[in-house]
């Protein structure tokens, strides 16, 4: 249904799908160059969701243990935050907390234009709300960063 | 692939697919109990994005001409826009443009809750870069609000 | 002196006033079809302003216990924190306290126009400064929702 | 009701009292030791707002013409901003207009301080909303500088 | 008296020194490896701040014309505008106009670990305020990404 | 090399200088009627970067312990954050940690306009990175206020 031809709908449609879909969406991702990590994370600590993406990406060797493409994946991180959390980058300061799926992925900004250098991009998708359940809703995030 | 069973789902996989299955992907939601209106638009001023989502779901009935239905909406755009733009709430001021699929969306949060009220959710998909061909890269944003 | 006949005016005006009529204010506006909730809170942590005023409301029965009406009132909450804080929502992390009185109301937007649907005000207003008393000055928030 | 013994008090009282008692609650506050300046101002440009206010508080002698004082009187202009854009200072970049009445007053912090140096503040109550007669809602700033 | 060592202090040093002293000091950052394009630019647009710092690295070729570095280019200057504007990025939007020199740099993070690929550095220096000579103070901003 | 008679580059040129030379500019500094306090700060707790700047400050006497001055200070050092943080005032939160030198001026805004009071300037020159030695890179911030 969706062409995973470009790394933003390649990020959002791993973090999206459900969970037993999300590996082999992957794999055919990986059919057109690109490479992804998956993982979840939830916490009321936003520190611990970045860390939790960096950790991954590095572990999987996604991105090289080299500052340039560490900061690039910080920066896209950085950035998909931005969709979350909506104006304020704070979880437990204002009483919120989030559960989410992340994806990171590595490759050509769109296979259409393989020769623009490499980009990382991070998609989440999960809830957002009060440290109650139930009391949440669905929250997106897309960063990327050139490498 | 991907259940149409919650408001914010159903708001970007109709705004990420295709433009000849986003109608399909509407209709399907439709069965769910979903209304979706969907549109596209292109502009280095913010304030016609804002104003080319508004006016198509009120030409389109989605939301009633009353102010509290008006807010809500206008809510979840603004919540949308905070992940096209990242921080800074601003198009052409810091010289960018955007060419964007959007899609709002009504009904419960979701499938399997459809007490708690309806909501509205506004999913936007396109990208977003400097004003010269090819310069840009995807962006994605969800707002929602009950109503 | 202030006609309590809109939302925003009650909010204000029962979080401006000397303490002692503040309930007298609160019972004034009931009769214009308000319902008021008081409060008073003082942290350097965020995150117990936003917990004490949603507790306050929910304990009197303002709010519904359902979602809709939690979100309602969050927004509501973190508007008129946009008040307080002018920029970065963030106390302690930059080394400044609140003291709040607060108040959140419930019902027309303004008596003149009933016929709009119910919603939800929360007024806040106080002193922010350094943790050290006597250096500090007002500051004032006022946030709205539809309910 | 509101003993008129705090720049802030004076600064919100006075914008958000009905237009024939903003005056006389003007003259009450010089009795304090305060110097209001009063006035209103519409628009969907944010910049018409920031010069409205400014030229106000110059003409009238509020703030003497000289760099210090003009620094101060724009930074309480650009807090009280806060309270009313709520995230954004943007208006008709984000397709909203305000209306509103704002009041700019000098003095000590507190009448019971007086001591401590003479401050600026600037209150604004008003409307904010869409460019339609009737979708909107209203809003408070406070903002405050020392001279 | 200050090493032109490191990236960031280039893009500073340059873009705080007399004009006639700026190109000696870009000539003497250029034997440490690093590429350096100046510029001035006085506007109550940013747009047009932002414009004439990617014409001026473009037209020089401090940067290749392809995406990527320019995509590094653009977070580097919008980084540097964060400490310019310090909160909104907008200037005649809340009635100010900045006046800048700036200087755009690549090469190594430092001269000491050139292994860890090139960067883009934005330094902006000048000053900013009220459209009234005289009424403004200086600013400084830095901004960097990898190339 | 650079002529220190503004207060933004005294504050500058003593946060960017080596740590051996930088008593020597602010001596250098002293004699065009500029008072300096010098020091250093390294922490994930942005709460800890204010206390240092503004403790050292008044414990060297360069502010007034009044409030009003303490405000000018408090409200020069989070604009001066500003430039160091890029948009979210947040460190540990968002997993990122500085190591800074801080220098705070006090004196006239320019040697050539004395008259027009006294000022004070916050100037910050370090790294920002990840809590991982070497995952960081040059960032800076000036701040000032009226006295």
């Amino acid at each position: 249904m969706f062409p995973l031809d470009t790394i933003g709908r390649v990020a959002l449609v791993t973090a999206l799908a459900e969970e037993e879909e999300r590996k082999s969406l992957a794999l055919k991702a990986r059919t057109n160059g690109y490479t992804v990590c998956l993982g979840r994370v939830g916490s009321m600590d936003s520190e611990k969701v970045v860390a939790a993406i960096e950790t991954a990406a590095v572990r999987e060797g996604l991105t090289r243990p080299e500052y340039p493409e560490e900061h690039a994946l910080y920066h896209a991180i950085i950035e998909a935050l931005h969709g979350v959390t909506r104006g304020q980058m704070v979880l437990s300061g204002i009483h919120r907390t989030v559960g989410l799926r992340f994806s990171v992925v590595r490759g050509p900004r769109s296979v259409s234009v393989p020769s623009h250098g490499e980009w990382v991009a991070v998609g989440l998708y999960g809830t957002i709300g009060a440290p109650l359940k139930g009391n949440e809703h669905e929250v997106v995030g897309l960063g990327m960063s050139h490498l």
